[in-house]
């Protein structure tokens, strides 16, 4: 019976171990009587919780530099979702092989992709552009959950969730945190 | 002379014309007496604030299908930063032909890389095992701002700012925010 312990768990995902304990009691996971949580017990409650009962399909929609970087990404635990195929309307970059791990099918298929194979999430890599568009669409085809990399900021409607992901907004704001820092440093130099 | 509006500009980025109107003047940025900003003052006000006087130099370390994707991503503006050089321990993924845009330098050449071009800015897109050994190496060689995309949490340190990107974090949170809304629905269904 291994255990984990909420100091382990906090260090490794930099919150308190208080906040652990928290965040898994709001979530009814209790601990052992003799401290920690049974490590078996615990995955399956939080896969109950996140209801990772079977293999979600996701999709990446666009697939310039970004959007075949996610494709082919090994990364992905694929414990919960894997992604399924690309679309994309560059015909150049459509893969219809048999052999191809991952399909990159025409935007046309898009819907009836979506409907047949019940796809709730779905990542967006299209151009700036055509990215608010793109939302919609897939809006209307029943996506409930999108990651958003466009530089574009795709606001939630109700009963979908969008999480955006702007790289380059991060750097920027990365150079204002440094750019500011080091204004500061002077002044207390000079002061000194 | 074209001016801005706090209603158009906090529209693009979702957030109230109040919030904007509250940040510029946290900034020092005052707005026109008859109502909105000059453009062209206030995007050489926020230059000077950004610190963009000139192109930051920024590396990519770990050119696996991410960061290569970062290193061929044209979506980046490229006024205030540009990816310099990219760097691996893998020598297939060397170019150094002075042909090659950017070129992807092998990872002994860091530290004098970021020395001799005084790069500030990193981002890690190596494998999770070696994430942590990546950002200590990048510290000592005086690099001060990171984005990472491995999937280990790397905390800020004095005067190190970090912009964590875990995307499949992001993914498990919208599949656990959508189960948790269908959950709901179907017990306000069994209620009716």
């Amino acid at each position: 019976m291994i255990k984990a312990f909420t100091d382990n768990l906090g260090d490794t995902v930099g919150v308190s171990s208080s906040q652990v304990r928290k965040d898994f009691s709001m979530l009814g996971i209790s601990g052992n009587k003799r401290g920690g949580y049974v490590i078996s017990e615990l995955l399956n409650d939080l896969s109950g919780i996140i209801g990772s009962t079977h293999q979600e399909k996701i999709i990446v929609v666009g697939c310039g530099n970004i959007g075949r970087a996610l494709i082919h990404y090994n990364g992905f635990r694929h414990d919960t979702f894997f992604v399924a195929a690309g679309f994309d309307i560059a015909a150049e970059r459509i893969n219809k092989e048999i052999n191809a791990t991952i399909p990159i099918l025409l935007m046309e298929e898009l819907e009836n992709y979506i409907k047949d194979n019940k796809v709730r999430l779905a990542i967006i890599a299209v151009p700036d552009a055509v990215a608010h568009s793109t939302y919609e669409n897939l809006i209307k085809y029943g996506i409930k959950g999108i990651v958003n990399f466009a530089r574009v900021n795709l606001r939630d409607v109700a009963g979908v969730f969008v999480s955006n992901v702007n790289i380059e907004l991060k750097i920027e704001n990365l150079f204002y945190y440094l750019n500011f820092e080091e204004k500061n440093e002077k002044h207390e130099q000079q002061r000194i």
